[in-house]
């Protein structure tokens, strides 16, 4: 055993109180003694991604927050209004770290050969409590960056690229051969445009403006439907027809637009039906619903047979089912194509202290494409 | 081979013309010679079926039907309003024979020992236009009725039985242990009650009206939730806390309760949640459609975390899915209890030409529960 002593360092927290006031604090907490399979990362980057806003803020009104504490260490408040907090019961009085993933330096290791392996090396990892100095982690957890990548580079490696390779993976693991993603102008849909290009599936891209469609195309997009459209149900059926994509990923969830693009699979696939079928075609057809972009209603008509599914979809489940050899796998690929299929770029690199500020809070709150975010948590320090 | 000949019968046809008209007739058609495989069966009971009235009468207003033609060969006309064509559309044209089940007594058969063995049997069988005097099928898809047992008893051998049967297979299959049912005071429901409680399997049962909440209570139901009262919501959570039901079968498909019975699950899983997760549960929440009811669509809130989907749920695909051998156990548990578990009432007995009268049509076209019609086709020839 060393005799390495644990820095202690600043780590972000969210906590929702009985009142109905959430509070988001920088607490000083003492970094665990790595344990034989463990390192201690010095976090250098990690991304306010939308998931982590969800966490970060829960169902407060952030028109109400206000700071409060030091510049150093500020705290800001907000209002949860009162309807929200039933949804918010599970959390209530739990001081709740944040920051799905990052990517910095290993700067203490266990005894074990795989942890001492990684000291000094530039790694990213996942896992929660990123918005932090310093993060104790498994070292199997940990992906070493190839040589020459910084930390702002490897910050983004998880979350974004392992959702839309995850997604090519369902679709080829459920027996589809092309797929449908809709709010397809996103960082994300943009990076599975390029997957896509690169391997040669069909993709066929859902956007809600004009604009959003010039975007895609520029990217060399080949099939782009945009919903505002008139024409956009005898579009998005003749892509379907053209790509015969039976499996999609919604990133609005609400509305009615998860329905509308399995009646529009049906449709497709009965064009080239041979006899009638009562029940409608027997291809199954899959929506997942991996967002909530539209927080209203699911609605749909059921006008699309009996072979259809709608549900959840969840990066770190999917992780668990494929097995750790498979997910493997795909980070591998992700760290040999970090700088061109799963590059990310950021509008501004902030502190941790600057994180609370409430006018920073007011840019990367709106999730807005082209706004991103990244935390350095040791800037400055 | 033998020399014999094949028999001419009536077989019941339904027809949507380009004009938006829906013809029902009885045609006669020259059975054909069975093949060393196949067996002709002399059709003597058929039942009606929701699923048979639908392919039956297809989109058409029924209180515009007229009928033409002879007594022993009418021929009913009836509008299909133009909205409604659209749906149609895939079998506008086509004479289709309906019935999707029956039973009778083996009176020809192939060369094969198979088909020989079945000669002068009778046997209860699958696969559509069952409306007819005599039906050529393959003698493996014959189920020999036990000795004793008349056509009538036999004729609702599949597809109540096998769908009751399907949803706990499913259940099973899917690692769920308790499952919820709507609609559940139907033939269908108390058929799944009786299996049930034979199995010993938590049910809960969700019923429309405190009437049908005393049918299913007298039938020893244990879990009985009245969508019409108030306190539904806090009842179905609490019958699946109590059983852990996490897959449901729904009848209606339209409106709010596929939704809602996911978020009771989620609430059922969630007392007894040891930390927050902010996904919702990890357990997948499971609804499966098997019916439409309600016409309107479907519509929920997604309250419910990430781990649940929604679908189409089909007897047929199922049986497929499952394969022969699993499927042929099913079919041989419903004839071994065919007089209790699986025994089936009708409230009369019709010819093929009464099927076509008016008065008749309009009371076994209403799908009433206690208005269930068996079809002789061979009565009175």
């Amino acid at each position: 055993m060393s005799t390495y002593t644990p820095p202690t360092g600043l780590q972000l927290r969210s906590l929702v109180k009985p009142t109905g006031e959430l509070e988001i604090s920088l607490l000083s907490i003492e970094t665990p003694s790595p344990a034989p399979d463990e390192v201690v990362v010095r976090i250098e980057a990690t991304p306010i991604n939308p998931s982590d806003i969800g966490l970060l803020f829960g169902a407060a009104d952030l028109s109400t927050a206000q700071v409060s504490g030091t510049k150093s260490r500020p705290v800001v408040t907000a209002r949860i209004p009162e309807p929200a907090m039933k949804g918010m019961a599970a959390r209530v009085g739990q001081s709740l770290p944040v920051g799905n993933e990052g990517a910095g330096v290993v700067i203490a290791a266990g005894a074990s050969a795989a942890a001492q392996a990684l000291l000094g090396k530039t790694v990213a990892i996942l896992g929660g409590a990123m918005y932090a100095q310093y993060r104790c982690i498994r070292a199997d957890q940990c992906l070493v960056l190839p040589e020459g990548t910084t930390p702002a580079e490897g910050a983004s490696c998880f979350v974004n690229p392992l959702t839309a390779l995850g997604m090519v993976e369902t679709m080829r693991r459920e027996g589809h051969k092309a797929l449908v993603h809709t709010a397809a102008a996103s960082n994300l849909g943009q990076m599975l445009n390029r997957i896509c290009l690169k391997d040669q599936i069909a993709l066929v891209n859902i956007v809600r403006k004009p604009a959003q469609e010039a975007i895609l195309k520029n990217l060399g997009a080949r099939y782009v439907c945009d919903a505002s459209s008139p024409t956009f149900m005898a579009d998005l059926t003749q892509a379907l027809v053209e790509t015969g994509a039976t499996i999609a990923f919604d990133a609005t969830g609400g509305g009615k637009l998860a329905g509308q693009i399995l009646t529009c699979m049906e449709a497709a696939l009965n064009r080239s039906a041979k006899e009638y079928s009562r029940y409608g075609s027997t291809t199954h057809k899959q929506v997942y619903l991996y967002g909530g972009l539209d927080t209203g209603p699911t609605e749909f008509n059921r006008n699309f047979g009996m072979a259809w599914g709608i549900g959840g979809w969840l990066l770190f489940p999917f992780l668990q089912k494929i097995g750790p050899a498979a997910a493997q796998a795909l980070r591998e690929r992700v760290a040999a194509e970090l700088k061109t299929t799963f590059a990310s770029s950021y509008s501004k690199e902030i502190s941790l202290a600057e994180a609370l500020q409430p006018e920073v809070i007011a840019m990367y709150g709106q999730r807005a494409t082209g706004t991103k975010y990244l935390i350095n948590p040791n800037k400055g320090m």
